[in-house]
């Protein structure tokens, strides 16, 4: 449900993601990332049952803990009793990118070329969390990072989808293309609709920075174009609304067939 | 592309829209509400003779200022030297929302269920605009409303798409089933996914508050309960990302059988 960093530990610190989806999601995916299972005192029912026999098959401990030590913990969020102690992920390079997808069964990457506003690429890994995307690519330079505001607006997303940071977006495009993925970029000229091309297979989808949109060389090297609803004043999407639209579109695509 | 309140005159004063997208669409809907057209003093090419032109058959006056005067008007924002003073859009009653679905054919509406975040409101409507919904409707009660901070992170939306104020919402949903339009609410346990029901009639969509979702109450008085996407970690999508995947989706429906 969310994460909180604790500020003690400086960067190299643990994170605190809670809510009973968010730590099963993790002892289910991630279990040698977590430190410590933190559960409510009194709480005893199935869903916290099952999160207990998962920390025991994946050896990690639990701790039971008092209402007071989780708002000492986490302040006054919705923790269902139910948070962890993780080691924070870290962002992936190209490298990890390019190892992840030799497994990947046609894999989503979202990728932003120069959103520069922490709150929308947060909302952004929080969409391409729930959509199932392998990773979201930012570029190194003139573009938000992966920092603690991020990490917050993502409300726990980051621990699961990493961010990969990249020296030079149109190169890990081109690189992606060689991969045989498809790179999709969205602007509002777009000669297609989104609907109309195919998302099935592996594919990147790429958006411009707030109001920008794509630059011209990201652009180039789109295979696809494609331009989301614009029937109103308004000339643009906000580009975390828009990642959402996409990232709903290929999860669209992919259920139908299934 | 944007709009800002002129706070000397208080909440009866006037609204100054900006970018050349926002002032012709305003000028082609609404140019009773025009007051005054703002143009930059060296602007001289197709879209701003259109512009001109529009004002000219509508009989709205037009101004020549210079980049001083822009930025005087608007401070640092992408006004693209095109800029109009006009009547802010003053919330719709109940009323004028059924008066308006008299001439409305397949009209599609969004509502928020209790959403008390301006920035959500905000953002909610600039996609529905967006997305060519007729109105976004609101509780009165719990729930933000039409505030400068929900109009500016709207940029302009707010002066295209009404937000209807109702004194009940599951009153309100139920005489809009009664006129004819399905009612589909957004909840994580929905049966269906959001592509299997059909959007291209008169439609409501629905969304919970943050958090919360839909209310017992509003959800039962849905014809249709819809998922989104939920495969990663996170439980639930952030308001208006979810707004922007069903309108999308409804936009979608609606431009594959044209």
């Amino acid at each position: 449900m969310g994460s909180k960093r604790a500020s003690s530990q400086g960067v190299s610190g643990f994170e605190t993601i809670y809510g009973v989806h968010a730590v099963r999601v993790m002892l289910e995916r991630h279990p040698e990332r977590i430190n410590t299972v933190r559960l409510a005192e009194r709480r005893d029912d199935p869903r916290v049952r099952e999160i207990e026999e998962l920390a025991r098959v994946n050896k990690r401990p639990v701790q039971r803990v008092d209402g007071h030590a989780f708002k000492q913990m986490l302040g006054d969020v919705s923790h269902q009793g139910v948070a962890a102690e993780i080691t924070p992920q870290p962002p992936w390079t190209e490298d990890d990118l390019f190892a992840a997808l030799q497994s990947a069964r046609n894999p989503l990457l979202l990728a932003l070329d120069g959103v520069q506003d922490p709150h929308n690429l947060g909302a952004c890994l929080r969409t391409a969390d729930a959509c199932g995307a392998l990773a979201v690519i930012v570029p190194r330079d003139r573009a938000a990072q992966l920092t603690p505001t991020v990490r917050k607006v993502a409300v726990g997303a980051a621990e699961t989808t990493p961010v990969v940071v990249v020296t030079n977006l149109v190169r890990t495009l081109k690189l992606l293309k060689d991969a045989g993925l498809w790179v999709v970029g969205a602007d509002a000229d777009g000669p297609r609709q989104a609907h109309e091309v195919d998302f099935k297979g592996g594919v990147v989808l790429v958006l411009g920075a707030e109001g920008a949109g794509l630059r011209h060389l990201t652009r180039q090297t789109c295979d696809w174009v494609v331009r989301l609803p614009q029937l109103g004043s308004v000339e643009s999407l906000n580009v975390s609304v828009a990642a959402g639209m996409l990232l709903y579109e290929a999860v669209r695509q992919r259920s139908v067939n299934v």
